[in-house]
């Protein structure tokens, strides 16, 4: 997946932006500068000067400039006192210095175009020659702490954008400008969606009505989905006693990332952060047998866990997540039809939703850290991870392999999707766990009536409603299909003599629980079909004498297209379209 | 509503247990002993002896013996230290005369047949002869804190059952005996409906795959009756800061019955207590026009409140309350209109369900405390009384008006219900609320211009799902509607021949999402009838040869009438009584 060389010439550009910075501001400290996503970084200390987006242009300029010579890198191994020397007066280099030689590590300097830095390397050959005009730019000033701890300084950091080519950069402007547009933050105050108050908390969204409406829908089509593929639903309390998370095992591994206690009754009780526990407790409720096996529980189970203020982000990082959550209890030989189903089940989503480019991230253990990182059970993990291979193969499902990233208890698979302008989110996580239900001393008779502990495997193909919604909204900028859409018609009556006729059509559309408004306020034609229109709405019907004379309705697409039907056969293909959830419109 | 006669006849028969029970027992310390709901109670402090249920014939004998020489109450006043001289050495008693004389009232004694009580009168004027043979029995013993402080001691009350007649006892002891039948805590776990958890604790209960089908199913009911009547639905979290409750005033005045909060950032959280606060910022979160209104907002809310462990009980008495709430923000004029439609919906629910006896318990102001108990705003409390009164009388609703129980805020109406055997169930509750929009600074634009202060209904016709449900497992004695039905179809092929036929048809009713099991166990098809039919499923179609050959299916109903039908046409029958909610079956 990874571009080792755009990689090694944003880590350049980390360097050049370096340079500049320090011609023009001698006094600057120079930190830290890596590559990131889609470009590089540098977080520099400027003492006294204060930088603002204003700034970049020149340094950029400079950037240009001097990257003419930067021909070659060359680099050499130094001893720590003369590296301490080199960057003398730099307390940050002079920090990452004692630590590399703490490690043992080798400290070494790179140099390009007549500027060194501390580096480990990872460089383009030939800069000046691989990196092209236009390709990069400087992109904003953000602060941030040094080394990320609040405690520390605040850095100023200097984003940068770079692509192979200009071509490439320009695409990815666009889609940021796009993005921009599409924040799903801006979309969800103009079509009032979700909404925030002090006196509830920060991270904790309030839904609105329309966005009620999303959330809804999506419940709608999971309980549907899951009701075929023989998921049983549950509802489960949103808090439990400490016990629960004491052999879960969250606490107190997991403590940071949970609501405190409250102290009751001589207890601790906890909001719940992850639904699986209760869900053991469903499992434990009733004598259990292989004959119940596969047992698939399902909840849009809420969540509570604790994000740092500064790092919430409207509905993409929040508080209180519902989310579409299930265990599967299963035995080693059902396992693999079990995940079969989950991603045929992904698949279905991503059709209804018109997500075209995904891929997930399968996260395997590490054998030399089994028992430390990873459950002890080295026969389960090669066969699980076989198995799970060998589904996404047979499924035609890209994915990639990721070393040493599986969770204690099983292999991983982050599910990364892309929006309709190809940004990438990461939406669901599914797991497979061999070893909690052993702590909760899940168990059911086996045929040969032995006790045996139940794989679970742990699956949300629609994530939170909050991430998937806050993706959706970016997807469809606000232009939700019909099935999907807060109001999915508008009627405008010319005049009033026109209201009658708009009701009662607004009355037969209801009777299908279909959404419908009539825009009868007090207002100019004009002025009430661009209110509907601002809404997004799929088909706004407009009532005059000539629709209530021949009793057939001209219905206005989003598109601007223009079709006509009677009543009977517009709410015929409405129903059709709603449940079908046509993902057209 | 209230029989006077009949509550002086259990008041009189409380003094008859007293004076046979210092009769038998002569130790005993009498303490108080009120009428009740079905008969009397009165608590005793037995010193040493332990009262047993066996015990109870005995007093009752004593009683009946006693009771003709009963004929008529006399009765004087007498000073403090006549009191206590006369219960000398009970505690008690004096306890009571102490505080009888603080508050300046009468001290009063009453005698019959020879026995002296402290009592303040209300009794029947020749007991001998008003109370009839037969017409009342002790009960059963139970213990109870003196004053019901759990710091006093331990006294023992033994609880009597009275009516006017012997046949109308007879009858509500067959209530009760059913009543224990269709116990909703029995059937609960017979039927696999909820469980508790230790590591999840107690009142707060865990809802099976099969109660889960009934909750989601009252769910699906309460929201496309509310689309249909203009309600919007929201959601919001289960927490809220401490200034929402400050504001809203249930801190400090509600604490003591809300779970204990969360010190978080500086600040506290708190589990809600009510929904209300929160789609108060709902309504907040935009401006509002008098176009907007009525503005109805709902939400199957999930609620957590502290309950005393040793009051909970099975769902009737939970700490976690998920609500069918909606809170209709309105103006004056709108009032009547919107509440006349929230009684309607009342009378809609209660045909479903097949609710043939309510009433509704109307609680009013007094005017004599305006400004301290209640709200001080004498004209709206006058006038929307009168329209809650006139919408009660214009829709026919039976209602009783009760003084001096209304809320602070607003009059109060109590939803009373009795099940299929009888028994009374209070089970939601309708309040009208002047003073808390104000508190929270909502308001709307009307239509000259000026800010005002919208008018709140709230109501919750379903209740909770956790008493609704205990009501309805009574109600039902598990023998739930189909539509209610956890399993709606059990499918029993006689022999594995049989099985790919049964499986088909599985599907099928699958496809129109019918909740359907096929009993295909390795035992014997009269044990698999007869577990499909303990789970209390409404059709049961067995399936063999003649079926698979003709095409017809044998449906058996849970009543034993059996009915044949081709497979389109059970489909389709099976649809239409899901979809209209059949009360029948």
């Amino acid at each position: 997946m990874e571009n080792i060389d755009l990689s090694h010439k944003r880590h350049t550009l980390a360097h050049l932006l370096a340079q500049a910075a320090k011609e023009l501001y001698p006094k600057a400290k120079l930190t830290l500068g890596p590559a990131i996503d889609s470009g590089f970084y540098y977080d520099i200390d400027f003492g006294g000067d204060k930088l603002t987006d204003e700034d970049l242009p020149k340094i950029e300029k400079l950037m240009k400039k001097n990257l003419s010579s930067w021909k070659e890198f060359t680099h050499g191994e130094v001893s720590k006192e003369d590296a301490i020397n080199i960057f003398d007066g730099n307390e940050y280099k002079k920090e990452l210095v004692e630590e590399i030689s703490e490690r043992g590590e080798k400290i070494t300097l790179y140099t390009c175009g007549g500027f060194t830095d501390l580096c480990r390397g990872g460089h383009s050959e030939n800069p000046a020659k691989e990196i092209k005009d236009g390709s990069f730019t400087l992109d904003k000033i953000a602060g941030a702490y040094w080394r990320g701890d609040e405690k520390n300084p605040m850095l100023t950091r200097i984003y940068g954008l770079a692509f192979d080519t200009k071509e490439e950069l320009e695409q990815y402007q666009k889609m940021l400008a796009e993005a921009k547009e599409r924040d799903h933050r801006k979309i969800g105050q103009e079509m009032s969606l979700f909404s925030f108050s002090d006196h509830v908390g920060p991270g904790l969204p309030l839904w609105l009505p329309n966005g009620a409406v999303i959330i809804e829908e999506l419940e709608k089509l999971a309980k549907e989905t899951e009701f075929k593929a023989g998921y049983k639903r549950v509802r489960t309390p949103h808090i439990a006693k400490e016990s629960m998370y004491l052999t879960s095992g969250h606490l107190p591994y997991y403590e940071e990332s949970m609501y405190p206690s409250m102290e009751y009754e001589g207890g601790k009780y906890y909001l719940k952060a992850m639904n699986c526990p209760h869900h053991h407790q469903i499992f434990a409720a009733e004598p259990r047998s292989y004959r119940d096996l596969p047992l698939r529980l399902a909840e849009y189970g809420t969540c509570y866990r604790h994000e740092k203020s500064g790092e919430l982000f409207g509905l993409m990082r929040v508080r209180s997540l519902q989310m579409n959550d299930a265990h599967i209890y299963c035995t080693e030989e059902q396992f693999a039809d079990e995940f079969r189903a989950v991603n045929d089940m992904y698949l279905k989503y991503f059709k209804i939703f018109g997500i075209e480019k995904y891929v997930m991230r399968f996260s395997k253990h590490d054998p030399k850290k089994l028992g430390q990182k990873y459950v002890d059970e080295p026969e389960l993990w090669k066969k699980t991870e076989e198995m799970v291979r060998n589904v996404l193969v047979e499924s035609n499902i890209p994915f990639v392999e990721v070393e040493d990233e599986a969770a204690f208890y099983g292999p991983k698979i982050d599910v990364q999707v892309w929006s309709a302008i190809g940004r990438e989110f990461t939406l669901a996580t599914n797991q497979v766990d061999f070893a909690v239900p052993k702590r909760f001393d899940l168990s059911y008779t086996s045929s040969s009536g032995k006790a045996e502990t139940p794989l679970c495997i742990h699956r949300a193909p629609l994530g939170t409603h909050e991430r998937f919604s806050g993706f959706l909204i970016e997807h469809y900028a606000g232009k939700f299909p019909l099935w999907l859409s807060p109001l999915q018609i508008a009627i405008v009556p010319v005049k009033d003599t026109h209201v009658e006729f708009a009701k009662e059509l607004a009355k037969s559309l209801e009777d299908k629980y279909i959404r419908v408004e009539t825009f009868t306020d007090n207002e100019s034609l004009g002025k009430r079909i661009h209110k509907a229109k601002s809404l997004n709405t799929p088909y706004i019907v407009v009532i005059g004498d000539k629709e209530i004379d021949s009793g057939n309705l001209t219905i206005e697409k989003r598109n601007g297209d223009k079709v006509e039907f009677s009543k009977e056969e517009f709410i015929k293909i409405l129903e059709d379209k709603i449940i079908n959830r046509d993902p057209q419109e």
